[in-house]
């Protein structure tokens, strides 16, 4: 998605070791109308998978997360990485490392909100080793529904997640795929 | 807002303690449409007020802050509760008391994304005790920017905070404003 791709040019920076900071427009400071735009790019690009569900990770998935959902008209539930009052006793829980964070993190849904027969639509920000995707899939896994799409805003082709994914035998669509960082300049797949 | 009053009375449900459950809707689930129909609600609300940016606190209030400024045409910064590493070290930090989690919470922002000059619409999805829209407000005050406006989806009128934000002299908005809550019945202000 050229848009994606130009605002990563003129504003992403690599500060090494495969981090992209984008802080400026997805992952602190949010550009409503690119995601509104990013989630439309999505919506068209699922929209023959019927998926009744879309499912994200807190925090940085849920703005794209929700711009999809919005143009497919469907909840999104977003995975919490702790547990609130709010939640019952009985929840699917799974582990999965995080590379931003050093560390590995909970990811954490209600059964009240994903369960079986729902056909399940993965959004994120990020693709990258694709630890947190897996995460979301064991989690719909689970609860016995079915993943039948996944979509980031930015791959990184060189950190191999799609690899481990594919298995699932689904779309994989990521709107902006980077195959290499190297000093100031970002180079893309495509 | 009638859609969300009604929203509250049919899923709402009242934990006790002052806690509303509407995970259904907003902070596990999230209905898109109805988000969206509550950013354009905020944006009629505040379009007289001129702000430059809105600003509010992960992890539940990104939905409603990010429709908020798609309909607004602005950028949005959500605080964060842990500094990432892609956040520079310095860091404006405040710390909040969070009822719903029991604890003192770190909001954090970089003066990357909120500076001097800035006129801060906040946009959160509860005004309970106020404590954590005051926690934004000294954020916005430390980096010089201006409070022009505060929004919150439900207010719980019981717990005072629109009393500790009326020395600000801005408007404060709520969507639905809950003045009690008696076992299953929930009671709206107006």
């Amino acid at each position: 998605m050229e848009k994606l791709r130009e605002r990563i040019l003129a504003e992403g920076k690599n500060l090494g070791n495969g981090i992209l900071k984008v802080d400026g427009f997805i992952n602190h400071q949010v550009d409503p109308v690119l995601m509104d735009a990013c989630g439309q790019e999505f919506s068209l690009r699922f929209q023959n998978v019927s998926a009744t569900k879309i499912l994200t990770a807190e925090i940085s998935g849920i703005a794209p997360a929700v711009m999809t959902a919005l143009h497919l008209n469907l909840p999104v539930v977003y995975a919490r990485k702790s547990k609130p009052i709010t939640m019952p006793d009985q929840i699917f829980l799974t582990l999965a490392p995080s590379h931003t964070k050093g560390r590995i993190v909970e990811l954490i849904v209600s059964p009240e909100y994903l369960g079986a027969g729902e056909r399940v639509l993965i959004i994120d920000d990020f693709l990258a080793s694709g630890q947190t995707i897996l995460g979301l899939v064991r989690l719909a896994q689970v609860a016995g529904a079915k993943i039948v799409g996944i979509g980031a805003l930015i791959e990184k082709t060189f950190e191999g997640g799609r690899d481990i994914l594919a298995h699932l035998n689904v779309p994989i669509e990521a709107l902006a795929r980077i195959s290499a960082m190297e000093g100031e300049q970002i180079l893309f797949a495509e």
